[in-house]
């Protein structure tokens, strides 16, 4: 190959820069299929991927990737460009991962589970805090959740290790069938390989693949979180936090008035807030 | 009670705050140990107990205590003044971990274990790093070495449970006897427990009780790190640190000239370095 070539191939590459900071070629499959998954047909998220590409510049973040998407997708559908903000809005649920308990257990209860969170137990040897119990069908599972509010942090073998050590000393005497690690984030491939092999269950984003990942749970039966939706600022966002409203779905149980006073949102709040949430479901 | 006998019996409590923050009665006993400790007799000690307590006051920091401590012994004994520091110049190896665990293996090597540190071995499941193998009398043992450059964090219950899974996982494989944890600071009460009804030794500042301890193993024998020593200087300690030279004790293998040539130091600084190592020994 000649010199020339070479610097030839090199400007086809186009490197991004994810949250972690590390630099990636940017994968015009995978992020089609995101585009898909949020409701586009093939043809629709291959345009956008067009478009979107022909704008890149070398290095740019995803970050900035997400909000050219978002701009281009409000264009042609408010839902779809709503969705596409869910790893975003989870991470808004924070600070404290106390709210990512809580909006997971509203997911699973979505999925049939009887869940109770923050539950201190004890073991063989010692007492656990257990983030999530979840039963079903008369099946018992211990739920280590571990929340990132840096998109760029990945949950490690170590997160793997405690969490199977935990589950050993509390399965017999609480009868669990299955540890799992649910995460709004990343595994490290140490920590997907422990797991593997120790029989232990990851859900976490884009992992894994087939529809088991956690934004697979969130988004096949639409269990976003309230805090997905434009008008949700930090303070209304702090409001249903403290109020447990964590699914968006569930203004839909109210009549704005009733949202409003239950609140003390501002009725024009209310019914934009309603209004969003039933376009996030249509 | 009356009124007056509550307020005057409150009087005689006197609350220190701990590095972690925490408030606590100040315990003449335990302060006389850790005196005695270093080689003071029990009437020295007591007699220090007295000057210091006199000189105390309300909520006063553990940190301050030890100041004004080291300056009342200075005045007697200079080696008794310098050992006393001990957890401090510990603190001092950091800030990364891995100097604690050159430093430790360095410790463990005057005991007669053969040691090997920051190793990459795989278990039935996947590749760990180990902080530290240590190998004596055909046992081995894998070491887990937790440390804190914050005096006031404890290494908790989820330390203790992935230190457990990892030896798990590694135990047939490597042939390992059991599993360690050694930490620089204290130890959360769940992870002792968990570790006792596990059969995994902690080895921890102050704990276990009865000379196994982390001060124990180093005071008994006298290997102390150097960033003990009042002349060892943050430039200086780098020094050391970069050359792999660990112990106190190591400086008297040297004459000030080769000291000097070695970790560029100037001849008067290895001078004195030496002269502190060997009151340090005596």
């Amino acid at each position: 190959m000649t010199c020339v070539s070479r610097s030839l191939s090199y400007n086809y590459v186009m490197l991004i820069t994810k949250a972690s900071g590390e630099k990636v070629e940017f994968d015009r499959k995978i992020y089609e299929a995101s585009l898909q998954r949020v409701g586009l047909t093939v043809e629709e998220a291959r345009q956008i991927g067009n478009e979107i590409y022909q704008d890149l510049h070398s290095e740019i973040s995803t970050e900035k990737i997400l909000e050219k998407t978002q701009k281009v997708l409000k264009r042609k559908n408010q839902s779809i460009a709503i969705k596409y903000g869910l790893k975003k809005a989870i991470m808004r649920l924070g600070p404290a991962g106390y709210y990512f308990e809580k909006y997971m257990s509203a997911v699973l209860s979505a999925y049939g589970y009887k869940t109770k969170y923050n539950q201190f137990i004890y073991g063989r040897c010692v007492q656990h805090e257990v983030d999530i119990i979840a039963e079903r069908d008369r099946e018992k599972f211990m739920i280590e959740c571990k929340y990132h509010t840096n998109p760029g942090r990945k949950s490690d073998l170590k997160v793997a290790l405690y969490t199977y050590a935990r589950f050993l000393d509390l399965k017999d005497k609480h009868n669990f069938k299955e540890p799992v690690l649910m995460t709004n984030t990343l595994c490290t491939t140490e920590a997907i390989r422990y797991a593997k092999c120790m029989g232990m269950k990851i859900i976490g984003w884009h992992y894994p693949a087939r529809g088991e990942s956690l934004e697979h749970y969130i988004e096949s039966k639409k269990l976003y979180p309230v805090s997905i939706l434009g008008s949700v600022n930090n303070q209304i966002n702090k409001k249903f936090r403290d109020g447990n409203l964590f699914l968006a779905l569930d203004l839909l149980k109210y009549t704005p008035k009733r949202l409003a006073k239950k609140f003390h949102l501002k009725e024009h709040q209310a019914v934009r807030l309603i209004k969003e949430a039933q376009i996030l479901q249509s």
